[in-house]
């Protein structure tokens, strides 16, 4: 180690140690030269190390301040959980999901988009094409890697964006859910280390405590997605086996990483040789020109699992995902096997049916239209009725809003109280594994405006109100 | 620990050494008083005891014998066995598992029954009514714990052999292995021991293996089933948290434990506070008048996770099972959300309008019936052509044959070289942890018989006679 990253490192020891608190000024560099006889070049390198790694930020004309402990790679408590919190938050997302199923709670904090979006009819076509089929009821055909009718349509998916994927290495999975976890599995042991971004889909955090992973949470702007600093560095100091990312309209910011980002993103992750596991579920629903392509798209070194579903485009009902899993394809065949078999054939096969007919593409421009007016008239009611001082993050992309109350609010309470008024949201408690109270949270605008979401959103603002007296 | 208990402990760690061998005469009882120096009661205890721990057999005017190695309760090697090893087996598993997809090979290894004894016209039918409703393709309704009109449907079939099984207690699941799988989940941590069979289901030690769990195989008879005594020796032994058994029609032997033995095997297991996990995918495939209980129907302190599945008996291709949990049904269903999320709607509600239509028993007793037909068909021409050294064991329900090659034939190779002529069986190989050879392998007797099911036989017996030379 140079005497520069000696002496860096033993800043971060002092900052982790809670000497230098956020927003403590530091030393000067002429401060820091006399303390420690180092010279100018060395205490400089040092310095500007530390900013890179995001533990410090530069003021000019001011001086070295202790950045915001958000903008530092953070170690998840999950590895040293006790098992009555990691019961609690399970539990928590447990309440909040199940109460989504109540029709008469208005469901701003579900996962899902409005059904009514998804082509019913057709479907149920499909639905009705396969029941005359005498292999519908058979398992043979359908089990992994999966219907290969349905792996050549997701296949040439990939194609149309200039990617070129073997059937082979797509595996059907009980929606991208299995898909993520199948691939934790295929390329972890225990006490690996993943990282994650910070917030992240709660289905990753439960994933790795179920597989018992670490987890290393990497800051992540609301804008520009992940640190990429930030995560160079946690690549450099743990011995991280895989990353678990959302490049594309990520949940719950909204964000998508620009080409550039995503380019830079996989050759770090090659430089270190890890595994880049890609959870794409929103990738239909861009508002854009064109579908930004996956971060695999850039992978020159088969490193990369790109899991992805039709249940946030087409139909939730089925349960049908995928994952193209390059030379992991046969693993996590195997591991499928041990768990759930396969996937239902009459499911596989009716996708089948569906994509056969052409109409996806025409569906799918539909459902982005509606789904972009639908989060602009939300955002207008928000807008309309919740205090000014809650920012609302819109992003350009799926049918999540990411809204911020003043600082000192707890969203998990704003949820719980507007619950008891039949109105449910996504506290950002679900989304991260802290225990500290947060100020964020989800708001699912997917469904069309009409009198009883605009009492929701007046509702909302109302509690909002009284929490800031 | 007693005196003849300290003797007792001393003579095993000597069994367990090899210092005395499977077949070896003991010492007697007077020889053993003179080296020991102990009086003839405490030994006489010990040889009792060491007798029924399955270690040691008397046999009449002649003494006491080291028993055979399956008599005794055995740790399995999975806790310490190498990754490597690990992957072979399933690998072994999966291409076995995936050679029965290749319609051009006999599947006398599958583990299905023949789809064309399940009713494909009226399952199309209720697909196709279930293609008419608006709620097909939403998965809200039917998110964990399921489509409550299936779980209705499921406790009233409890009802009908005199079981109360709430609704509320059962989750429906992707076929009954991950009925299993998040069974074992819910009662288990990794590292804790697990009682299995032996053999077994390989589903089962995938499980424990996936999960991390250490696997304790308590010997099992082909006739009686589980030595209950060998059970007690382990539960007293080991820190054992559950039990995975499959007490109606075991896969791989067929036997059926009776309605006693159940009784005594759930109170040994209530004794230990130990959880039941019970695999009853075949309980409708009886061949007596009566549908067997399962072992849940005598557990009175809610112990036992009661497993089970429409697949084996009424449709393979839908991928429902379902877990009568008890009070383990709230953290199943979280588990069930952080790994698949919930199973299809269509395939739910098809089994409901099917299940209406009130023809599932009438089908049932039509598949009975010709598993039995079926069975005894293929047992006839296995007697016919495979040469007499070869023991068939046949029960009374199942359409599982488990042959026991002579004690020197490898049936791994048996089926290496059957495969190369296109005919698949199960060696037994699948069904244990041990490295070892085994002469036994499992035969799928629910294909119609005719022609090429007689040559599949007939070239059977030839590779075996081959073998013997």
């Amino acid at each position: 180690m140079k005497k520069y990253q000696r002496l860096a490192q033993q800043i971060i020891s002092q900052i982790e140690l809670g000497v230098w608190r956020p927003g403590d000024r530091l030393p000067s560099l002429r401060e820091q030269v006399t303390s420690s006889g180092l010279s100018f070049m060395t205490v400089g390198h040092a310095y500007q190390l530390l900013e890179n790694q995001g533990y410090i930020t530069a003021r000019p004309q001011s001086g070295y301040y202790v950045a915001p402990r958000s903008h530092r790679p953070q170690t998840l408590p999950p590895a040293t959980l006790k098992q009555d919190e990691a019961v609690d938050i399970n539990t928590y997302i447990f309440d909040i999901l199940q109460a989504s199923r109540d029709a008469s709670i208005l469901p701003f904090g579900s996962a899902f988009p409005d059904p009514r979006l998804f082509p019913l009819q057709q479907l149920n076509r499909s639905l009705a094409n396969v029941s005359k089929s005498a292999t519908a009821v058979s398992i043979i055909e359908n089990l992994p890697p999966g219907n290969a009718g349905l792996r050549h349509a997701i296949a040439r998916r990939y194609a149309q964006q200039g990617m070129t994927i073997s059937p082979d290495e797509i595996v059907i999975t009980a929606g991208a859910l299995e898909a993520l976890n199948l691939s934790l599995q295929a390329v972890t042991e225990p006490g690996d280390w993943v990282i994650v971004e910070n917030p992240c889909f709660y289905g990753a955090l439960q994933a790795l405590e179920r597989l018992r992973l670490k987890a290393l949470s990497v800051p992540t702007d609301i804008n520009d997605g992940i640190d990429l600093q930030a995560l160079e560095q946690a690549l450099k100091s743990y011995p991280v086996k895989a990353c678990w990312l959302m490049p594309n309209s990520q949940n719950p910011l909204g964000f998508t990483l620009s080409a550039e980002k995503k380019a830079q993103l996989v050759t770090l992750l090659m430089q270190h040789n890890v595994t880049l596991i890609e959870d794409d579920v929103y990738s239909e629903l861009y508002y854009g020109r064109e579908k930004p392509l996956p971060a695999k798209a850039w992978d020159t070194q088969d490193m990369t699992l790109h899991c992805s579903s039709f249940s946030k485009c087409l139909v939730a009902g089925f349960r049908i995902g995928w994952v193209a899993a390059g030379k992991h394809a046969r693993r996590i065949q195997q591991l499928q096997l041990m768990s759930t078999l396969s996937t239902s054939s009459p499911m596989q096969m009716a996708l089948v049916d569906y994509l056969g007919t052409q109409r996806y593409d025409a569906h799918l421009r539909r459902l982005r239209r509606a789904l972009a007016e639908r989060k602009h008239q939300a955002w207008q009611a928000l807008v309309r009725h919740l205090p000014g001082e809650v920012k609302i993050h819109r992003s350009d992309s799926g049918y999540f809003l990411w809204l911020e109350l003043p600082p000192e609010l707890d969203a998990g309470e704003l949820s719980q109280r507007a619950l008891a008024h039949q109105v449910s949201i996504a506290p950002g408690k679900m989304f991260s594994t802290s225990r500290e109270p947060t100020p964020f949270f989800r708001f699912n605008a997917s469904w069309q405006w009409g009198e009883r979401e605009e009492r929701g959103v007046i509702l909302l603002g109302k509690i909002i109100r009284e929490m800031m007296k």
